[in-house]
């Protein structure tokens, strides 16, 4: 398989998934400082000039939450989704979907909001209200969402790659983590699991 | 099951699935003039106070294409997706996840700016750009993403539904459907089911 990101992106959320599934895939760092991702290359790969990327022997997949669905689903011994449990499933995709719908989107509109307006001002407006809308969305994962130690409780599953992923955006919006001392004690357990480790490192490496 | 909507969210993708899986449920509509996703009673459902909320035997789900597939998995004999297939399911989840999560939230700039900026200038703006961005979204989904007769091709799924749904907002987002013949044709064509009628009319009932 070969895997596409961007350093910082939630790309990431998959790259742990693969890594945590012992996958053998290729990763392939796009700069999108250099506009990589709108190249003719990579719009052959995904039209919509994003990443995460997986080119699978079956074909090309795109959108994190499907992405991590996929190889939950394929790499069933590694048992990072409860997948023959509809009720518990729709519960982890709703916790990815609330992630990528709601609080991915909070958070792009802190450095993207040129997808949703033009004015200068109106992306000034935008970028200032990031604080306040990610702290709106912590808050109710810290209270209701995160069972703990893991996203769906005991279980380690395709979230918590993903919430470490979104949680680690919180400084750069300008919020403190350790105002959710479950998220930021989820963030440091994460990055103790050997495998989430070597997929951290190589997202960020140069 | 307790199923909660309102008129003319993205709801009715749900409770499209729900009357073709033959499902048994009771329809709460709740007034979103009255606030009443606000009120506590339905803040104990969906703390995110957001439509669709179902309230099943093992508890509660929210999140669109998280309820689409566990209704697809509660009722395999309806056959509202590749179950079998992890491939096929990830292309499927890949389209309803750029629905919710790039349509959706395009679309949400005209009428629910307030979740991203307070200045009115900043909401005019990005209402200003609605019709460019779903413009550009359907665009793509008619090229790349739309296979028909149906969203995933020869087979029915809970894909078809949502997209109705997104789709029949294009005439409040100023955009004229027929620019896109496939969609335009997919929407007649479901609209010529009777259990999505059905599904419909109950949607848009007063």
């Amino acid at each position: 398989m070969k895997f596409y990101y961007s350093p910082g992106s939630c790309a990431l959320a998959v790259q742990i998934a693969l890594f945590e599934a012992g996958a053998d895939f290729e990763a392939t760092r796009l700069n999108f400082g250099a506009a990589e991702q709108s190249s003719d290359a990579f719009l052959a790969i995904n039209p919509k000039a994003r990443v995460p990327a997986l080119v699978t022997e079956h074909g090309i997949l795109t959108e994190t939450p499907a992405l991590l669905l996929y190889i939950a689903q394929a790499y069933p011994d590694a048992a990072l989704a409860p997948l023959d449990n509809p009720f518990e499933l729709a519960r982890m995709q709703a916790f990815n979907n609330y992630l990528c719908s709601t609080v991915h989107v909070a958070h792009a509109h802190g450095g993207r909001g040129v997808r949703w307006a033009d004015q200068p001002e109106s992306l000034a407006d935008m970028k200032n209200k990031v604080p306040e809308t990610m702290t709106a969305c912590f808050e109710l994962i810290e209270q209701e969402y995160f069972k703990g130690p893991w996203v769906m409780g005991e279980d380690f599953s395709i979230c918590d790659g993903y919430l470490l992923t979104v949680s680690n955006w919180l400084a750069r919006d300008q919020v403190d983590r350790t105002r959710f001392p479950k998220v930021d004690a989820h963030a440091a357990r994460m990055l103790e699991r050997p495998l989430t480790r070597q997929a951290w490192e190589q997202h960020f490496a140069e």
